[in-house]
């Protein structure tokens, strides 16, 4: 499309959020919405109620009416001030969808969430075109999962993969106390990467987590068992940290074999529930004649704990939702999504590119083989040269020098 | 005993700290430390490794030699720093206990923990008093449960209460944005305080968590389906916080029918099991006919998560620890232990009194009548007045105005 058409699009905006909250989705919100309010060509901006079903059921609310302190303390609020939904439009939904967006002359459209969103938004423009109707779609990066092709990393992820570490840091004083075998199952789909943050509350070289366990290397329960009692006799204590989605050499899930739930996108419900973490530990106790194991299955925690926020994911998810919004003022493109990008070298510094929708969409990015030790049951320094500066500071842990006391 | 005595007893100091950890133990340990340091009475300051366990097995550290900034570093620092220990002595332990206390001249004896580690100092302080020696005996109050007996309120409560809070904050907003029943099984044994304090997430008047359920009132299944059907209808969503120690209408806990674990001290293990959670989801699924059903147990988190303090809990926690060693220094008391007491009124004051041992140990405190509500499923505003000061700030929770639009 021509350029000029595209710069002196004039309209109404909406925005919309969908899938897994986080604590900072919106910053990436509040961002757009405090850029559009620079842009003439956006008139109203629009907020949908529960992503694309309050498009649907016409559940829609004028942002522009929010004042600039009501905006600034939901974007340092958690979870989905619109409210989310997961749903995979059918064919008769896009339809919908876009003769409700016709009708409300939005031209500038707006859709946070991860690959599945990108998808959504990628269906919605293709409408669009389809019908000759002029409009702007921009998906904005999100996800704890940091499953996003194109990025570097994905807004959310930082924060709960603080969340991650501090837990760990905590649980591995606990497990130190009280010695035993922990369990601990963490989010995250088909990447490890939230697992693998588990690795930053290392301290001291007898910390753990002690093993970790990804699902970009294919799990067996021989293999865990051998693992588990290797570290027990070591330390006389051990501290594992798995993923909810890891796999067996088939590719199967270990948890569908205790969980049976699927949201709408076909996505097996691995969260939830603490089964897998309670069979994990079943397997400990029966074969490794260890009595103390337990597990815990951080959930929902992970993506919304109030007032646990990464510094720099926040201030990266807000300028991923502001650098949409400038995307789609400019005359270049009619579409896209938001990826972070990392300069090589030793200094953090990132900016958002924009990308095509189809690059982001569907597929998922996997934890790269650099970041994975041989034995696949452990991160390397390469990992957490990479997710250090995302977390940002942790807390300090303190032990004493313990001098022994000569037996009397 | 003649107060000359115990005024002129000169010799060397041991502590050890037991039970469940707490983020503020060490606090109560390095307050110890740093007053013990201030009187000459006390020449050593040992400290045991893995309370009992440490002195059965002479595995004793020499604390005098850790610098004020390594004590300072430690406080701040969650968990049992000298290492934890469940065990409930037997005669023959009390024998070489003291035995070994007698050795190392130990005349001032200190243990950090809960009801089971008052009823042990009160054990060893007999096992002295029968020998003919002269040793002071003092339990350091401690416990996430606040269940206590002569405490106001417990060191460890407000840190954990404030997790409990935070975490209730920001999965209520995820329930918002993704609606359905969501149960979070929370710990506290048989007392129902730390369950509770999921209420001080709650800032608009549709928040949750909109059901709460203790040990201190009977569950029943039928009633439980009643009550979160009823606030589905009105919310379209519900967030329950459930105590793991619920019993039904005979005494019997909830969770047994899941879990079978013990410890030494004869309690059932509830914690480390995602077990109750779930079985209370799939019953909502199935009896209510609500689709979306997730559960969370909160877990180790609770008592151990790194970085996450309330302050006024940290404070109280090193006072009882500084306060402790007064009362041993004094020429009062050979025995006893520290217990919070508040003055009545709308100013939060606090301070430590000697209690007798026998007050404490054993037996514990419940949620009392006026914090419970008629229909024995919410808290009541005395006890959000109860533990707001004692949990400290909270994160601001921002809403949108959310000026509907009208349909086009």
């Amino acid at each position: 499309m021509a350029a000029k058409i595209l710069k002196q699009l004039t309209g109404n905006m909406l925005i919309a959020q969908s899938g897994g909250p986080t604590v900072v989705i919106n910053q990436s919100l509040v961002g757009a919405v405090l850029e559009a309010k620079k842009h003439k060509e956006i008139k109203k901006i629009l907020g949908s109620l529960h992503g694309l079903k309050g498009i649907l059921e016409e559940n829609i609310i004028d942002l522009g009416k929010e004042s600039t302190s009501e905006l600034e303390a939901v974007a340092n609020t958690p979870s989905s001030a619109l409210g989310s939904v997961r749903k995979k439009p059918t064919p008769e939904d896009c339809v919908k969808v876009f003769s409700v967006l016709q009708k409300y002359n939005v031209r500038f459209f707006f859709y946070i969430g991860g690959n599945d969103s990108a998808e959504t938004t990628h269906i919605i423009n293709e409408e669009a075109k389809k019908n000759g109707y002029v409009m702007k779609c921009f998906h904005i990066c999100k996800t704890i999962d940091n499953d996003l092709k194109e990025n570097d990393h994905t807004p959310g992820f930082g924060s709960a993969a603080k969340f991650v570490a501090q837990a760990f840091m905590g649980d591995n004083l606990d497990n130190r106390a009280l010695p035993g075998v922990k369990i601990n199952v963490i989010m995250g789909r088909g990447a490890g990467f939230l697992t693998a943050a588990s690795a930053l509350a290392r301290i001291y070289p007898d910390d753990g987590p002690h093993l970790i366990y990804i699902p970009e290397r294919a799990f067996s329960l021989e293999k865990f068992v051998a693992d588990v009692k290797g570290v027990f006799e070591k330390y006389k204590r051990c501290v594992v940290a798995v993923s909810e989605g890891i796999v067996d050499e088939t590719g199967e899930p270990i948890a569908s074999k205790f969980i049976s739930e699927v949201d709408s996108h076909g996505n097996k419900q691995l969260s939830g529930s603490g089964a897998l973490g309670d069979a994990l530990a079943k397997e400990i106790k029966g074969k490794a004649q260890i009595s103390r194991v337990r597990s815990d299955t951080f959930g929902y925690l992970q993506r919304s704990f109030a007032g646990l926020v990464s510094a720099i994911d926040a201030k990266e998810a807000r300028l991923a939702g502001a650098t949409a919004v400038k995307f789609a003022c400019g005359g270049k493109f009619d579409n896209g999504s938001t990826a972070i990008k990392r300069a090589p070298g030793k200094t953090y510094k990132t900016w958002i590119e924009r990308t095509e929708l189809r690059n982001v969409a569907k597929e998922t990015r996997h934890m790269p083989d650099e970041f994975i030790n041989a034995a696949g049951n452990d991160v390397t320094p390469a990992f957490i040269k990479y997710a250090t500066p995302i977390v940002g500071p942790l807390p300090k842990i303190g032990r004493f020098k313990g001098v022994k006391v000569t037996k009397a």
